[in-house]
């Protein structure tokens, strides 16, 4: 009976031992103060002691743009609104005349950009309103599967970073229910971070207007409108991550000073020990390098100073980033290395 | 060798078995058409055949008031508003002169509904605006820990409805991620959405406004306003659906007209053979009854018409139900059996 005991607990261990096996490392991360700074947190927050955190607590946020892919030159929305403008504009000759549409057209994203907050919200009406949003995704899917960055020269669904991808898988595996919470459309977003990051389209959270219902010779549908729009960054991040999640983090990841308000929400989290920690992207060879004048969306600036007052953890992508992209997906790692387009 | 194998299965086995012990049952059902359907759809959806639905889409839809709990004499939220105002106004004279504030005081319920949408605001904003979400979250959890529903005499908590408390423990064993989408205050039933049905806050939908977030002394706050205030019932429910939860639903279940959109919402899901259904209620005796003249929120007429063209569900309260509330929990099944506030 003893062996047979034995065999039976070796097996029934073994259910779990599958899982062991296969548990995540952060194997894209270096050895240096990041990486040992989020092993000791995960490592406190799921053993005995002060510092841990019930499973029911393990919400944690991330940023998307320039925190799980890259946001230069242009986000990959932006790119994507453009391509669409340029795709769409022959079949809508009421375009020819609107100067923002010509600049789109023209790639003079200088003047795209000249146009302010007013400008983009027209070019977003023309490509992310008055569709269903079922064709939208599919808008979505197709330009990710026929686009490459011009950069990298990878398809776009390629160019997760590895190194946060691990991170994600690492979380996970340790309890923790891993959430986006970003500015980019949540529409946009939700059509692959499933693929790409293993998130549901629930946990995906960013700008959004409002969808108008109604019934349809097919039985319902769902179109785009402008209505309600809503812009999910800086402060309004804390905002959506309470609306959408209904819970405060205890763990939040960004990397420019939009994110500061979601990282201090989560900081103020009087219940726990929170993380937090800020991607510094100083590697200008293998990908970009920028703080104070980035090439695209935010700046980090406030970021980098009130991170020793509340003690976050700044990731220098050049020194403690082993690879940015997975070598399997996109093997760009320097102009040396940049593989021209199969097609 | 052979027993050994056998001993090591049965223990594996056993591993599983414990949750087949505790499968829930549908026990507060009376053998009857709705519970035969429920367990048919149920049954092919979980099984292979053509009506099988992958355990990634089973998500599924609840309304709240009149779907999970009662919503009559008042819904709970407006009851609790008017305890509320009642309970704040010594301390705000400036009140005084308010028609509304006074009707609410003296019990004036057809004046206070006579305010119409613009009045229900007006009484929001002072109940439900202005103070941080941790201070409301309070205030509705001291609410229910003190106040009883004026009819059947168990505390607010205590009132799930029985048999679809088990529909959604029922539903969850069988994969499907159960979501509430409810003309209520997201922020009020999350309080207690946790407690009565295991759902958890990020699972539940309903009425908002956006919170206000900034720095604070101890920290960060969130204050709740009525800005962007979006009132989630008919034709919203599923742009709500769409906005949170990002997937189509497999079933919906509701009881009033309010929710006819998402039922029709969730039956028009290409993907799946799909399951919708209405509480009727009509069990005057131990609940209420009601239809074409609702005693509170929602009239039940184009949904009992369209259940056939849809083949939704009906359920027929007072034949279908063996049980209202947990017998545990709320002993009430009439005026005969009417317990006495223990205080």
């Amino acid at each position: 009976m003893k062996t047979t005991l034995y065999v039976a607990l070796l097996l029934a261990a073994g259910l779990n031992a599958t899982y062991a096996a296969d548990a995540p490392s952060l194997s894209a991360w270096r050895s240096g103060a990041s990486k040992q700074a989020i092993e000791k947190w995960v490592s406190e927050a799921t053993q005995p002691g002060k510092n841990f955190i019930p499973v029911s607590q393990r919400y944690v946020v991330f940023d998307n743009d320039g925190t799980l892919w890259p946001e230069a030159p242009l986000t990959f929305q932006l790119q994507f609104m453009i391509d669409e403008i340029k795709r769409l504009a022959p079949q809508h000759p009421e375009w020819q005349q609107d100067p923002l549409v010509n600049a789109a057209i023209d790639n003079d994203l200088k003047k795209v950009m000249q146009g302010g907050k007013k400008g983009l919200m027209q070019l977003l009406t023309l490509t992310h309103s008055n569709i269903t949003t079922d064709e939208f995704a599919q808008r979505v899917s197709n330009w990710v599967a026929t686009q490459r960055h011009p950069r990298f020269g990878c398809r776009y669904d390629q160019l997760g970073y590895q190194p946060m991808r691990q991170l994600l898988d690492y979380l996970r595996a340790n309890g923790f229910k891993t959430w986006i919470v970003s500015g980019g459309g949540i529409d946009f977003m939700r059509v692959l971070a499933e693929k790409m990051y293993d998130i549901p389209p629930e946990q995906v959270i960013g700008s959004f207007s409002l969808s108008a219902f109604s019934l349809s010779q097919n039985g319902t549908q769902m179109v785009k409108t402008m209505n309600g729009a809503f812009y999910d960054d800086e402060a309004a991040k804390p905002v959506a991550i309470h609306l959408f999640m209904g819970h405060r983090p205890v763990a939040a990841f960004g990397n420019s000073d939009g994110d500061v308000p979601m990282l201090q929400y989560t900081s103020g989290n009087p219940a726990v020990k929170a993380f937090g920690l800020l991607v510094h992207h100083t590697d200008s060879v293998r990908e970009y390098a920028y703080d104070v004048h980035p090439p695209a969306s935010g700046k980090l600036v406030n970021g980098l100073s009130l991170a020793l007052r509340y003690g976050w953890t700044v990731v220098d992508t050049a020194k403690e980033w082993k690879t940015i992209f997975d070598p399997a997906l996109c093997a760009y790692a320097g102009p040396e290395s940049r593989q021209e387009k199969a097609n």
